[in-house]
């Protein structure tokens, strides 16, 4: 019996082994070896916090590897933060393992960490570990830097912004429903492009902070694309029009949606994409595009902001290219 | 049927009535209505940043009034804040409730943090919320301020340093066995003393900054004396003598403690005393004394530090008057 198979060691030689090694390269964690951490801002920047929470059974499968839900935690923070305009710097770890945790659970989990630490350049720096006989926990309080009074928000869209999302949209839904059994998609190719989307998001970091002197207002999509559009024009007090033939999905996406109405309006309403949607002046297309250059990342406009505030609720008409207003329902994840 | 009695509202509403009032007056928190927050500590100043998590049935009991409980939750954070020399400023709450969460439930949780914020001078600044199976978990992080570079650890104590402890140490584990029905006190009003300490610990946030001038090494003690005083020797690389007379009891828990001896010895070992323990050089006597009198805060000489290392588990020998050592083992609060 390999020593990776056993129980869990106890908290300290826990923290010891799998966590501090995680925390090596930024001074103010201490190796974790005390009881709290310290962050400070560069010059003329503040810090963007954001706190995100992944629970077994709600936001990720049980049996899903280790690696991938560790990933998958620390990436949906890192995608907020990078919606924000910010840069990724370090993260604070609150984990509640079930007490059936094992010694090769946890190292796998530390590895999908050290992955993307590497990947995305944060360190771990404090955090806090208990069992329970609940459901594993994690919980993860990201931060990044942004410059001072920067910070891109929900509520500077215009009146005639229009609307981009980076990447492609409703894969990651497509990916759950395939995983589920619940669908069953024209090939094996096309799940397997598929799948990855769910279990590990790509979070824009490199377009994010290029936005800063673009975007008017922005949100990662994590919600559903319009659910959290809907969040923009909420906090902007606009309305919006979707030109659904300008949605950007992936070959495997379009090819189910255009044979199915339902699942193209579910594609709308489902969440977990880890895009980035804002909005920017017309005059703003040239920059857009040049971010699009500069980080290889496709960005499309998907449609325009409009005045009109419209009923909660119907804040967006999604139109298809004979203008017809299609009857999509504005439903977003809902955690409970 | 009252409003409040019913089931709790969808996520956004729960935020929106729950949480966002607890937001106003930090403007950083952006109402709690964007997707993360901003933070920037004062000028020459870091932020200490400390993350804390409590569990149903694990750090609180399932039936505790859910005020207390948000109060706990919070001020254990605090508490860390204060040990380290920082002043608390705002915090994070990430919350995954039972699926049987009411709204009156809610509404007492909000009431609690509120009362909190208000004493602690801390805002809400942003979190999650998540609905699960499992028991109610509360993840804080909290940030406070403190001079730059001069966080206080647990690394500095000296070789010859006293060892100074807040307040009285033994209550919250007393009151938390009275409360079990595990043991019964000498008399009702004993009880009723200790029961507020367990439930409501109180954090030394007056106490916390003064030390900065003072102090060699901090920790907070939430292990158990014994526990975090060998924290402060390992990390320092020393050892310690504790005097059992001097160790401050409560009248209450020394009339249960000369009684049992082993009681004596849970008391050295339990944790949830939130008191502040440090060490200061012989010389810092009047400093101590000082801050005692500007805080109203009694503050005792337990012991010293040793240049010799000891044994780990048995870096600290407790004498008693005639100095011959008791056998107290050092264990501290298992989290699992």
């Amino acid at each position: 019996m390999n020593d990776e198979d056993r129980s869990l060691p106890g908290e300290f030689k826990l923290i010891a082994r799998y966590l501090a090694p995680l925390s090596s390269g930024f001074p103010g964690a201490f190796n974790l070896t005390d009881d709290a951490a310290v962050i400070a801002p560069f010059s003329g920047h503040d810090l963007i916090v954001k706190a995100d929470t992944v629970v077994a059974g709600v936001h990720f499968r049980e049996d899903d590897p280790p690696d991938l839900v560790a990933r998958k935690a620390l990436r949906v923070n890192l995608s907020d933060i990078a919606s924000k305009g910010g840069i990724a710097r370090a993260y604070m770890l609150a984990l509640v393992l079930p007490k059936s945790t094992t010694a090769i659970w946890m190292a796998e989990f530390a590895r999908g960490l050290a992955a993307d630490q590497k990947e995305y350049d944060v360190h771990l720096i404090g955090g806090d570990t208990n069992a329970s006989g609940g459901p594993l926990m994690i919980a993860i309080t990201a931060f990044g830097e942004v410059p001072h009074d920067r910070m891109l928000r929900r509520s500077g869209a215009g009146p005639h912004d229009r609307v981009f999302v980076t990447g492609t949209i409703g894969d990651a839904l497509l990916s759950l429903r395939a995983l589920q059994g619940a669908m069953s998609l024209t090939s094996p190719e096309a799940e397997a492009a598929l799948v990855a989307r769910y279990q590990l998001p790509h979070p824009r970091v490199s377009a994010g902070p290029r936005l800063l002197d673009v975007a008017t207002a922005t949100i990662d999509i994590s919600d559903g694309l319009l659910a959290d559009h809907g969040h923009i024009c909420e906090e902007s007090g606009l309305g919006a029009v979707v030109q659904s033939e300008s949605l950007p999905l992936s070959p495997a996406a379009r090819s189910v949606a255009t044979a199915d109405p339902d699942i193209f309006a579910a594609i709308l309403c489902g969440g977990d994409d880890y895009e980035i949607l804002f909005t920017a002046p017309p005059g703003a297309r040239p920059a857009v595009e040049r971010i699009q250059q500069a980080t290889g990342i496709p960005i499309s406009e998907i449609g325009y902001m409009t005045p009109s505030l419209g009923v909660a609720g119907k804040r967006i008409r999604v139109l298809d290219a004979d203008r017809k207003e299609l009857p999509v329902r504005v439903t977003g994840w809902k955690h409970f």
